[in-house]
């Protein structure tokens, strides 16, 4: 169902239309988008601290830009409700994040005013020069916008992209959004410097005391004028050439300004719009800007809220009658402080994501244990791999999406050298509403080829507690992934248990054909079972828990009692953990009928975890089905 | 054969040996570690000119430091052949890069003194800094230290984990190792910051030049010195705390200095072990240092010389007799060059690997259209996924190896967007003798997950250049992988011709045994078959080109014909191409004998190609073997 948007917003589907609007109106539509950004948030849910506090920027930059022919990238891509709102998904937008709807983020399939499909971090200044260096070699003449945020710009991309922009010569305008926030609160010396020139002592207000004070010495005559235009000339070469971390990558810098004054805003863009070269404009908003609760509550709890009463600011949450399941990601943070109470040599890492992963039990209870080092996934990794060069054992946590970044790390930093590093894959296998970019889909494939890595994934939380300790005492590589959301174990507090480094077990007895599931997914293969069982099937269903390395003795004892044999992963099938079974089949001379399930060599789109799974066919109807048509007993369902 | 070392290092075996000399012997020691380098190189090659540059900071380092308890971290490593001859391994110094001899990265299995394994470039900060925290966390105060050029700076992770040191309170000294060179000059807007604080308007000279200013101003009586007192204030607040890249990081920024003065590094080293917190040491220094033709000549050409006369600095090259096949990296840079002539939207990227890549015949002949963006791998293809979204069609190049820093901008920048970039996999398969942090092993499986993406690899240099062609008018994600070296094609420059993507071609018809290649490899099955031929056996050989996506009409044929089947690639088994066609074949309801030749799953250490893949089983008598035990016709070899 679509909100009913503001009187002034109702009459916006493009900018086009904005621009119709003279530039006193303008308050009056950020007030609209915001308010309906609020509306829409509240029912449906999505992200919302980040897209309110750009709303002024969104407005001023549609306003003042040739949007679609300029060029707007924004980084990650949560705070661009207000610009999906302008630009013609205004009445699509309550299908947000929903299955079949509209993306959360920019996505260049959906729009052409998506000039690139964001999600991961930090890519937003490499894309957008990208763009610039076309423009300048096409001979055309058009804007470039990255809008990144001061978390984003704590990944390594981003200054790799800023030093290459720095000598390019090209069209390119940075707009950093300096909300101190990533979805946590921002860290490093980064987020210190940009509070420094922004606060009392800031750079501007530095720069105007010396004009001021040099200006006034002019009364002690020339000889006094004399070293004023020296000490002026010193402190100009300083000030402007090096004194600034931007500029010493010869980005003219401008700023701080405030990022909710719209008026502001429209000129400086527009004065921006006419000085050539690479520029960065120092934007400073506040998440959750205008709507009282985000703004003054915790900004991390209102990142992405779910719905809530948007006229009392609370967050709806369901009671539940029975007790549930938890999350996995809460097992994993409660148990690494039951581990590190019991062995000093545990430390923990997170790039940014202490709330999501959790991380941010153990970071309350041992500080000094626990480290979030911001959006930095190369670096959390090798960071923890020097942690444990001097006999500790960090926990690195990383969302499994988030772990492509880290790639070359984990190789090179920790498997090469055979580090115990114990990587905890959050999220791996479909995110959800997040996409496509966000789908922990590779992780399987691209960690199963590393030598000297373990590769488990829990079905339950008592496996992911015990996967937790072994990787604790196991002395090298060792990776746990597990899925975004709840277990299926409400009383998950269970005893410490090692388990054999690649040792799965069975969970059924059965006949005919036998599952092998790797993780959480095997839970479906639970409910596929139970349905076959009743049509008076019975096939066999199999935990591997390990994909690398496999427990030989037991795919013996299965390929040597069936013919018949899925497997299924919530990972790609490429390469992925259904492979890793095939090549143990065809060396040790094995033939049986394999079906492989799990994610096609495709984008999977957008959706609840359920449905992405029924679409790739291994919930718990598509298991059974395949089953079935294994057992040559298919029926007509 | 060892070379005999100078009087004074023949007495160091360890920094314990040197700290027994005299400070005034250092320069002494310094001139006979150079001698011994050069002589070393000269006769059996290896890394150079970067050793060369840091013999002063070698030698102060072991000095000062108390190694191995103290943590010294080379960011790459091919400069730390004078650490590697101070620690233990002079004698065996003559096997540096020789299959079962030393490595020539540091590297942690080797020596007590290799605190880190490098070989990529940019992480050594974050080592450093997990070593530091670490010391911290355990209550102890030894020294951590990371000695990084100013090419490695420009790697992002650098920069992650200075944002991250500048706030961890450890004690961490960094040493930027600057020379103003990656393999070739360094590029990018930090390398001319890093010029300009050196150079006459120095960081220093503005400081002491505003002081000094300053100082002579008190005669103009209080008023005046109220005023002194304010700019000095808002000055110093601005130099002090601002005026630097690094010191904006919170670093505490020392320098530039003399790096070649070894007196005064030892001094500098010194009283910095006394400075507590995270810390930036600055040195000039030169590539090459004390060897003239190195020092003044083509500093690239000096980075990896080979043999040469040390004498005249004239470099040995073997004179073929016969026309020779050319390197397959010289065909990439001259068919690219070609394409580009015929198609305006073709542009070349490399990160910082010029030479290497030979992406430099692009950029001398079309500057405007290709780009050395520095070492940045993860930027490379970002800025290349824009340049894709604007209708150009980018050639990113990247080696295999260096590939893995930027999985995740080829799945989400590139892939999921569907964007028209041709990847060019250089020194795919085995590096050689860089060893296992550079071997190209681990691609096809890490690519052929990814969606959309085609992954293909020549066979000859035709193949190549018709692949090139290929992937340039694909308007797709495209990958070609080829190994370091010749081809076998002295007449490289056949006319183009578009392949069909995804289809294969058969070498060679035959019975009982198909062979199915990918890659340059291929032409070991090509041996293996005439040998394999002449002992009366017969196999068929199949160049299939493509991994993904695969000939499936080719392979109906295969599997149709033959029940016994070798894959052969230059990459790991683990979900190669192997296991590709494994999962056609199941898939299929194919049942064959198929044995996999390809990389373990173990870290290979360094040799000759060839040395390498005999110890893997896939050199042609590898192959043959493989073959023949299949055809139940083995012999005793």
């Amino acid at each position: 169902m679509q909100i009913t948007p503001g009187p002034l917003l109702a009459q916006i589907n493009t900018p086009e239309d904005l621009k119709k609007f003279s530039k006193d109106k303008l308050v009056q539509i950020c007030e609209e988008l915001r308010q309906y950004i609020v509306d829409n948030v509240s029912v449906y849910g999505g992200h919302f601290g980040a897209s309110l506090g750009v709303v002024e920027l969104t407005v001023a930059l549609h306003y003042v830009l040739n949007t679609p022919e300029d060029q707007l990238v924004w980084d990650v891509g949560h705070q661009a409700y207000g610009h999906k709102i302008l630009t013609g998904r205004k009445d699509s937008f309550h299908t947000n994040r929903v299955y079949g709807g509209i993306s959360g983020f920019p996505k260049r399939k959906e729009s052409e005013y998506d000039t690139f499909g964001v999600g991961h971090s930090s890519t937003s200044i490499s894309a957008a020069l990208g763009m610039a260096v076309a423009s300048k070699y096409k001979g055309s003449n058009i804007q470039h916008v990255a809008v990144i945020g001061d978390g984003s710009m704590t990944g390594g991309m981003a200054f790799e992209a800023m030093n290459h922009a720095g000598v390019s010569d090209s069209n390119l305008l940075i707009i950093l959004n300096d909300n101190c926030m990533a979805i946590d609160p921002n860290v490093g010396a980064l987020k210190d410097y940009l509070t420094d020139i922004t606060t009392s002592r800031t750079y501007n207000k530095v720069k105007d005391e010396v004009w001021r004070v040099l200006g006034k010495m002019s009364k002690f005559g020339s000889s006094a004028q004399e070293i004023i235009s020296k000490v002026e000339g010193a402190v100009k070469s300083t000030l402007l050439n090096q004194s600034n971390l931007f500029e010493s990558l010869n980005l003219r810098y401008f700023g701080p300004v405030d990022g909710h004054d719209v008026d502001h805003l429209v000129e400086i863009l527009k004065d921006l719009k006419d000085i050539p070269g690479p520029k960065i404009l120092h934007c400073i908003t506040v998440k959750g800007k205008g709507y009282a609760p985000a703004e003054n509550g915790n900004q991390t709890t209102w990142h992405a809220p779910g719905t809530f009463d948007k006229v009392t600011g609370e967050i709806f949450k369901t009671t539940p009658t029975a007790p549930q399941a938890p999350k996995y990601q809460d097992v994993f943070g409660n148990t690494l402080v039951e581990l590190a109470e019991m062995d000093s040599r545990i430390m923990g890492v997170t790039p940014a994501m202490p709330s999501g992963s959790s991380m941010n039990i153990m970071m309350k209870a041992m500080p000094d244990r626990a480290f979030d080092v911001g959006i930095a996934e190369q670096h959390a990794v090798t960071f923890s791999a020097g942690l444990a060069t001097q006999g500790l054992v960090p926990f690195c946590n990383i969302y499994s999406t988030f772990m492509q970044r880290a790639y070359d790390q984990v190789v090179h930093d920790v498997c090469l050298q055979n580090l115990p590093v114990v990587f905890c894959l959050d999220r791996a296998g479909f995110a959800g509403a997040d996409g496509p970019t966000h789908h922990g889909a590779y992780d399987i494939a691209f960690f199963r080829c590393i030598p000297n890595l373990v590769v488990s994934a829990p079905m339950n939380e008592e496996e992911l507690r015990n996967l937790m300790f072994t990787g604790s005492i196991y002395n090298g590589p060792f990776s746990i992934r597990y899925p975004r959301g709840a277990g299926v174990m409400p009383e998950w507090k269970t005893p410490l248990q090692e388990i054999p480094v690649g040792q799965g077990r069975i969970v059924k007895e059965g006949e005919d054909v036998a599952i092998l599931s790797i993780g959480h997914i095997g839970n479906y293969a639970v409910e596929a079972c139970k349905t076959l069982v009743k049509e008076g099937l019975n096939p066999a269903h199999y935990d591997m828990r390990f994909v690398k390395p496999l427990d030989e003795e037991l795919l013996h004892e299965i390929f040597g009692k069936f013919k018949k044999v899925v497997t299924i992963e919530d990972g790609c099938l490429m390469g992925g953990f259904g492979s890793a079974v095939l090549e143990w089949m065809v060396d040790k001379g094995y033939t049986a009928q394999v079906k492989r399930l799990g994610i096609p060599d495709d984008v999977i789109e957008h959706g609840e975890q359920i449905q992405l799974h029924r679409e790739c066919g291994f919930d718990p109807d598509g298991i059974a089905l395949t089953v079935r048509s294994l057992s040559e007993l298919a029926r007509v369902s």
